[in-house]
């Protein structure tokens, strides 16, 4: 899958990914209307209305970028109809041909991580047969619990030719509060970039493994020192645009061939029609808005890319 | 919730959690054939045999304990029909009057973890209206991105009069990875600790904060530590039992007064009628089973603490 990501960021020309993030106050009024119309205004017409509303994104971008990343957290918000909207769009996604990364950032003890790798990446056995249940391509996994909360996922990776990306240095600003504290003079988020890099050593795709790592754009500084420290990672980069990082920050997260990077933007690209400079599309337009930020952003990361 | 779960201990004499963790392998035969045969060797198959073992073990146990604490990943294994199983579990058991801890160790940055929060124990806006998504009485939260990640659960809590519990030093054999590295002399755990106590300062209720914390039966010589550096907090305990945990070792994770911690076991109650000691009952009884493993693990704990 590391090797497919790859492939079809080179196809487009495009190291990104767009967050599929849907919260009530971005779905446009003509699709609440018609959701709750049809599901009232209940968990089930928010959840149609989030389904509606990132199926008119997907078919508005899905040839200009190669993956997306759903927020699971999003989803989850609205119970379980907003699980099955997570599955839809999961699925949909795939079937236009998108990467699709569950950012679901999971974790815990060995069995525990088992279950959660069986449950976004791998197949459950029942009885004589046996089952996906969430399916995505790659997930997104928390490095509390150290190799035992890891190893699962990996395993099933193998089996499954999945990938994973594990939190390095997030990108909200108190990521430091654990994240920069200093062990033998080496900040935690350091030592955990080892560990990935150790973990993916034994994955690897043509170029790159499919153990990749999660560092925010909001710390350029931090993403230039574990792009050395990693150099067969592929980083997957949340916090470009609301959240502060700009394409000339993000160079240094590259390798010298083009790659190893993938920057995810989330309500910059779904919510675009909100903002000033796509207003004119109008919220009826929304899926233009956001086809619009996404050539935007690929412009940025291009030029920043070309003038490094 | 913190006093409730508080009272109820008292009530059932028993700081004892059962962790519904099912897996297929867990679940009795005739559990499984009635529901294959019902809705077929299917994902709402599994589902359907998840929550009917699940229903039996919690009226065999409900009057014994105060609390229940289902693990989310062994429900999203089976996809969305697991989710739909694990909602049902959480509806069913506060029913029961069971205090609900969902094990679900979410954590993200700051915006996301304010989806999680709502998901978990508030209640999202659809329009005029609100809902609550899947309305667990307390949330496990992994602390790796700082007060950010932690903060909109603690506002949630306050609101919801709920709780949550975040993890610090975990059960598994690798937690000491990360967890125990030094920073400034301190092993991190620590380290997140002293920052628990200080979230559950201001979130207090009659003895306790509702802001309490996880740390694993496995590592008793950190727990006696931890137990001193966050005096105002509850300690929610797993790895009793499967994971190798004994009554004689987590005396030093409760206080003076008795409290201060709550103690999980999973498989060690759930799949007690698959160990040898009582075997006796046979898969029919399996609740049975439960239930006696439950009285043993009271009078395990009961005994140890009286020899404090």
């Amino acid at each position: 899958m590391i090797n497919k990501l790859i492939s079809k960021i080179q196809k487009t020309n495009a190291p990104i990914v767009v967050g599929l993030d849907p919260t009530m106050k971005f779905v446009p009024e003509h699709i609440k209307s018609k959701a709750f119309a049809e599901c009232g205004e209940t968990l089930e017409g928010a959840a149609e209305a989030v389904w509606q509303y990132n199926k008119g994104i997907v078919d508005a971008i899905s040839d200009l970028v190669p993956a997306v990343k759903p927020q699971i957290a999003m989803y989850e918000q609205f119970g379980v109809p907003g699980v099955i909207a997570f599955k839809k769009t999961v699925d949909y996604c795939r079937e236009k041909g998108l990467v699709v990364i569950g950012d679901v950032k999971r974790g815990d003890i060995g069995s525990t991580s088992e279950a959660y790798a069986v449950a976004h990446l791998g197949k459950v056995q029942v009885g004589d047969k046996s089952y996906y249940g969430f399916d995505e391509d790659f997930a997104t996994v928390n490095p509390y619990f150290g190799s035992d909360g890891v190893n699962p996922f990996v395993k099933v990776c193998k089996e499954e030719k999945k990938g994973i990306f594990v939190l390095v240095k997030t990108s909200n600003p108190s990521s430091g509060e654990l994240q920069d504290r200093l062990i033998d003079g080496k900040p935690l988020y350091e030592i955990v970039g080892e560990k990935v890099a150790v973990w993916g050593e034994e994955c690897m795709g043509d170029g790159y493994s499919y153990v990749g790592a999660v560092v925010g754009a909001t710390y350029p500084e931090q993403g230039k020192v574990l792009r050395k420290l990693m150099p067969k990672t592929f980083i997957l980069v949340p916090g470009y645009g609301a959240q502060g990082g700009k394409g000339a920050d993000l160079v240094h997260f590259f390798n010298e061939d083009g790659l190893g990077a993938i920057i995810n933007s989330s309500r910059g690209i779904i919510a675009a029609y909100q903002q000033e400079q796509y207003a004119k599309y109008g919220a009826e337009n929304y899926a233009d808005a956001s086809r619009a930020a996404v050539l935007a952003m690929k412009e940025d990361i291009a030029q920043a890319l070309a003038a490094k």
